[in-house]
Order: structure tokens, then C-alpha cells, then sequence
């Protein structure tokens, strides 16, 4: 007994979270697990007893072929965050009794740092009432701010976006050859590694983005103006990469100068939108030229029709290697890639304890970034290139890519 | 003499608008131009004389390939209108001396209504005064509201663009289950033919859009809340596609009820953006749900990653047939696509006179919006789909598409 899996998706959909879900599938399927089940809407929808038997929705080859190319979660998602079981027990003890009834040994949840948290707390209250369910993590996040893994599933095919989306951006802010700024605006709150991927469009075809803007550092505005003034005087079209989630020296984000209505998440995270605009309108009112803001918004993270070859693939290994371990017995841990080289790209999964990984951010490393402040190094696009080679090609019908949905 | 040919882009630009550069210059090089010039930043920038021997800067063959997938105006564009030449004939005996130095023969013009204006100007001039340079329109917009031609090159690519991403939105604003309206502001002042693509996203694997608004119909505040309210008590999450151009019963904008900076450009367009983040904020202070906005922006209009091959061809074959016509002794005429037939899709060219395009608008049929005013009817979707049908998958290296950069 006891020989069922399931499998859960959390926080921020990417477009090869169904990859993982993919791979840690057909894992279970290969070592014989009886019934898959798939969690709907995360721990939140397995806590209202929303499970379904993932061999009744995703019973054929093709159905999984079109899971790896359709975005965001296919099971759907949450953004809830389990309380501490010293403070509410009763929410552990009936997550277990289902989990019990369903006869599941292993359980893996496919998330950031906030679902490793929920991997950690659930192991942890495993331990401590005897239970034999094996809980491992899988990691996704476009942010790519995980710990103790190079990079997490999903930064490629985000970071692959970024990069083809400023080339087309430059090329367009060019065409009339008068004075123009360009601001896009990138995820990442606490994170700049997105926004550092804007880095990846230069090249023999393009002349690249003029200035990077990230959260791993303050942002001034006084000297945000006269870089920009600086650079206005040699080029007519400027175009900027901005992280959505830059600060003030004082702390306060720089979109928080801005009128907008906000509002915090279950997480406590501020809704941070409008840096773009706000900046566009900052310099427009200070530089004689014309501004243009284009927030990259959701298609940075829902483009299935443009990922990366390679992290399709590494999304559906840490779910395999998460359901390999978990079969061998092992629990409280989460599917790491670790690289072995650069050139040729080589890269491996290994497991790492999961408190070493929630609720923790990996920033960008300072020394990536040039001495003006301004762009790059090539110790950055020697790490992010190798994570956006390759395509998967989407089946298109009728001219538009096929997915697959799940049957209501 | 007189065999040279020079061809400029102006207005806009799209992710095709290349392909019928590409169109022209082979066409007049198999004709037997001694040489074709690209003007460069359009009509403005030939009256400065900055032209280019196309010769130069496209030399081979693979050149050619790259162009075809090069989104943006590879001569660079233009926003300029020329004047009446009863006001200021200067301007016209300037750039007639111009193209006689050139020895210019004919005279390839790609735009939209505005572009066909200048056409139309230039083609009456020159047989005032006895010039036998011939002028020849070639069409381009992504709006799709040029009038005797059934559709216009650049509208297919941005179409199919439109109607993957509203899939990929969908998949995306579905993943928590909860109360969700998202705004998609699609671009297109006066005509919807763009938002309308929006309606291409619903099938077998997708729900599709919620709701539909097109600038032709009258925006009732009021009534757009009503209709979102009573769809949310069925389904979670809603998605809406606007256009920027939505009107108020008075005839404002609905985006200038907010107190964003707006400007005219020289043609007496206004700016219009954040009609999505005004109705998103509208929704968000009236009811009890959570709202995102997302504009497509530039996005739509520059992703040559994702174009239509059917448009990448038509917009081919309109510039090969405007050189044709010209070299036959055609003037003051705009190379057309006329459909043959829908099932199978067959369409051709025809020359049409520019008089019956320039500076004005063609709008989607009322009879194409279903009788709730919330979708579009399959008349629409029979006539877009052809369209948006097989793709010109771009050269990637190094996982990006590889463009042509004009060299300097």
C-alpha cells in the first residue's frame, strides 16, 4: 500500500512548469505507482479535497507532449502559505488524513522559494508524527532567485524571451532616428536576474540594450537622468531595461513615486507595476525627447510559444530526479540542477536539504554587473547563454499553438 | 536612363514590412534597374538626400533571407507629411531635383493611409509638371483599415500574434481559480480589426476571450460593468480584449479620463495608452475582484519571431507586383490583395488608384460583431483565419533570432 504519488503546482505559472509536472508523471508511472493524483490549485485546493487521478486527464503521448508546450499550470495554482503547526496543528492533521485516504507516499510540489517553505513544513510535521510519506520539492521560478541550485526551470525560457523581445524592441525604437527613450519593464521584485538577460540581444545583428537597471542595486533618480542625458547625446534611441522591482535608497520602490493603486499579496508582497511609466514620465518631463514604457507584464512568463529547448528539458529531469528520489526514500529534499561546465554546457540534478533553499532569494552576484553600472559582464552571459539555446517547436493547427486543457 | 528605382518605408512599423522591400528590390533588379536606392527615414529623409544604393547593404542572398525575418523598417521611417504642394511647392521642386539627379525612374512608396497620401501627392505633381517618374504605393499597416485592398500586409503577422498570446493569457489568468478580470489593450485608433483578432484564441483547447470591444461601437461605462459583473458570477476569471481607441457615447477616448500625459503627433493623432489600466482600475474600485491590465504595446507590431508565413509571402507579392506595374508604366496606384476565394484561401494582386485609399479608413463591419456585442461572428473568422495560417520560423543562433542590421 501506500504506493501513490501526487503532485501539486504553486505560485507564479512559467511556461515549463507542465515539463516538471511532465517528468515527475512519468517518474511515479515508471516506478510502478498505482494512482498519480494531481493536486488542484496547489495545497490550498488538496486541503478542499480537489484531487484528480492524473491518468484520467493525461492518458496518452501526445496528451504529454502538448503538457511540455502548453504554459502556465496545468493543475493550477495558489499563493498560500501553510501556517506553523505549533500554531494551527488542526490544518496538518487533516492534510494528512487526506493524503492518508488517498494512500500516498510521496508527495512533490513544483514551486519557488515560498513552496519550498511548504515542502520544509510538511516534511518536518511528517517526521514528527512517524508519517512515511516522502515530501520532495521540484524547483520553478522565472526569477531564478532559488538557492543552492545554478538556475531554476523556467529563468531559460523567460530569460530566451527577454532576450529575442529587446532585439525586436530595439529594432523598432530605431526607425525614426529621432530622439527617444524606450523603458521595458522586467519581473523580478528582489531579483535582477530577468532584467540582467536584457544583456543577452547584443550582437553582431544588434546593437543592444543601453542601460540595465536592477534591483540589486539603489536606483537614483537624479543620476538615472543624467546617464540617460549622457547617453541621449550619442545615440538618438536609447532603450532601457528596468527591473519592476528597483528601490530608492530610502527603501521605497521607485513605482511606490507613483499614484497607482497597490495592494499586498498573501505573501505580503507589494504589487509592483508602473516603474516603466513612472520613469517614461520622469524623463519626459526632464529631457527634451519622446518616452515610450512597455511592461513585459505576463508574456514574460507565459510565452509557450517561445521556450527554450534546454529548460523544457531540465524542467521535466528535476521532476523525474525528484520522483527517483523520493522512490529511494528520500524526503525534506528539492531536485537541484547543478552545472558541471560551461562550454560545452553540461548539467546534472542533485538533491539539496530544503531548508537550505525557502524563503531564501539568490540575488545577483554585484561583481556581474560593469563598473558603470550600466550593463553586463561577459561572466553573466557566459552563465545565462548556454540556459536559452535550442527551441521546442510548438505544434501549431490552424496556425495557432495547440495546448492541452484540462477537461472540466 | 531613368531605370533606377528608389523605394522607402514609412509610418509604423510592422514585422513584415521587409519582406516587401525585399518584394520591390528583387522585382526591379529582375527588370533591370541599374540601381535601386532605400530612402532612408522616408520622404523626410530624402528631401535631406540621405539615400542608399540598396546594392550596398543587401548584397547576397542570405541577406535577403534575413530581411524577410528582420521586424522593423530596415531604411528606417517617417511620420512626415507632405504639404499641399499649392502652399509649398518648394518642397516638391526640391525632391523632384532630387530624384532627377538620381536618375530615378520609379518610385516605390510602403505605408498606409498616410503613405498613400504622399503617394497620391507626388504622382499629381509629377504629371503637372510633365515628370514621367512613376509612383507606386505598396501597402503595410498591421491596423488593417486600408480601403480597396481586402487586407493589408503586416495585419496577418500581428493578428496571429494576437490570437496566440490571448491564449497564452488565458492559460495564465486561470491558474488561481479566484476572481480575476484581465484587461489585454490591443492596438488600432479607429479600426478594430486587431482586438477583433482577439477571437481567433477560442477553440478546442481554449476557452477564449470573455469579451470584445471594438472602437466602432460606442463605450458605455456603465454597461461594460454590468456585462463583466454578470460573467464573473459564472466563471473565475474573465479576459477582456480593448482596443485603445474605445470611445466614450461623447467622443472622448475612454483613456482620457485618466491624467496620464497624452500628446498629438504630427499627423493629429493622439497617444493613446492606458485604456486597459483605467478600465482595470474601473472594475477594481466597483467590484469584488482582483483586475490586471496588460498592454501588447510595441510587442504586437515588432515580433518577428512570430509571424505569418501567409503574410510574409502577401506582403512579398505586393511589392514584386507594385515594381511590375511600374516598370509596365503604371503611376498613382497602390498594389492590392484581392481574396479569390476562402476554402481554400486564394488571393492575388491588383493594381487599385491611390486617390480611393489615401486618408481613409476602413472599419470592421457592425454585422461581424454578434448581436450582445461581446464576440465577433464567424464572417470575421472566416475572413482572419487564412491569414494567421503557417509560419516563417526565423534563423536562430546562439537561441536567438538573427536579424539584418543596416550597416553604418
Amino acid at each position: 500500500m501506500r504506493n501513490n504519488a501526487i503532485v501539486g503546482q504553486s505560485g507564479g505559472p512559467t511556461s515549463v512548469i507542465n515539463s516538471s509536472l511532465a517528468g515527475v508523471l512519468q517518474a511515479c508511472q515508471k516506478r510502478h505507482a498505482d494512482k498519480v493524483y494531481g493536486m488542484i490549485n496547489g495545497i490550498q485546493g488538496l486541503i478542499q479535497e480537489k484531487v484528480e487521478d492524473l491518468s484520467d486527464i493525461l492518458g496518452s503521448s501526445m496528451e504529454i507532449e502538448l503538457l511540455k508546450r502548453t504554459p502556465s499550470s496545468f493543475l493550477g495554482s495558489c499563493r498560500y502559505k501553510l501556517p506553523d503547526f505549533h500554531d494551527q496543528p488542526e490544518v496538518y492533521e487533516k492534510l494528512f488524513r487526506i493524503l492518508d485516504r488517498l494512500d500516498i507516499g510521496y508527495f512533490f510540489y513544483i514551486g519557488g522559494n515560498d513552496s519550498m517553505d511548504t515542502i520544509g513544513k510538511l516534511a518536518e510535521y511528517g517526521s514528527q508524527v512517524g508519517s512515511r510519506i516522502r515530501f520532495m520539492g521540484v524547483p520553478k521560478t522565472i526569477d531564478n532567485d532559488l538557492m543552492m541550485t545554478d538556475h531554476t526551470p523556467g529563468f531559460g525560457s523567460a530569460a530566451k524571451y527577454i532576450g529575442v523581445v529587446m532585439k525586436e524592441i530595439i529594432r523598432d525604437a530605431t526607425v525614426y532616428g529621432t530622439n527617444f527613450v524606450t523603458i521595458v519593464e522586467i519581473m523580478g521584485r528582489n531579483a535582477g536576474w530577468l532584467t540582467a538577460s536584457a544583456a543577452l540581444a547584443r550582437g553582431e545583428d544588434c546593437e543592444g540594450v543601453d542601460l540595465i537597471c536592477l534591483p540589486e542595486l539603489p536606483f537614483h533618480m537624479d543620476r538615472f537622468l543624467t546617464k540617460v542625458e549622457t547617453m541621449q547625446k550619442e545615440k538618438a534611441s536609447i532603450v532601457i531595461a528596468v527591473s519592476e522591482g528597483v528601490k530608492l535608497p530610502d527603501g521605497r520602490y521607485v513605482c511606490e513615486q507613483s499614484d497607482d493603486a497597490r495592494y499586498v499579496d498573501a505573501f505580503g508582497h507589494k504589487n509592483l507595476t508602473g516603474t516603466a511609466r513612472y520613469l517614461a514620465n520622469f524623463l519626459a518631463r526632464n529631457m527634451d525627447t519622446r518616452t515610450r514604457a512597455v511592461e513585459l507584464s505576463i508574456l514574460q512568463r507565459c510565452a509557450g510559444h517561445l521556450t527554450s529547448r534546454t529548460d523544457i528539458t531540465e524542467a521535466y529531469q528535476v521532476g523525474g530526479a525528484a520522483a527517483k528520489a523520493a522512490f529511494e526514500g528520500h524526503t525534506g529534499e528539492m531536485a537541484a540542477l547543478r552545472r558541471i561546465s560551461n562550454d560545452p554546457y553540461q548539467c546534472t540534478t542533485e538533491l539539496v536539504p530544503i531548508c537550505k533553499v525557502a524563503n531564501l532569494e539568490k540575488k545577483v552576484p554585484l561583481e556581474w554587473i560593469n563598473s558603470y553600472r550600466t550593463d553586463m559582464t561577459h561572466e553573466f552571459l557566459d552563465y545565462a547563454r548556454p540556459l536559452v539555446q535550442a527551441e521546442l517547436t510548438p505544434i501549431y493547427i490552424e496556425g495557432l499553438p495547440r495546448h492541452i486543457r484540462k477537461r472540466i
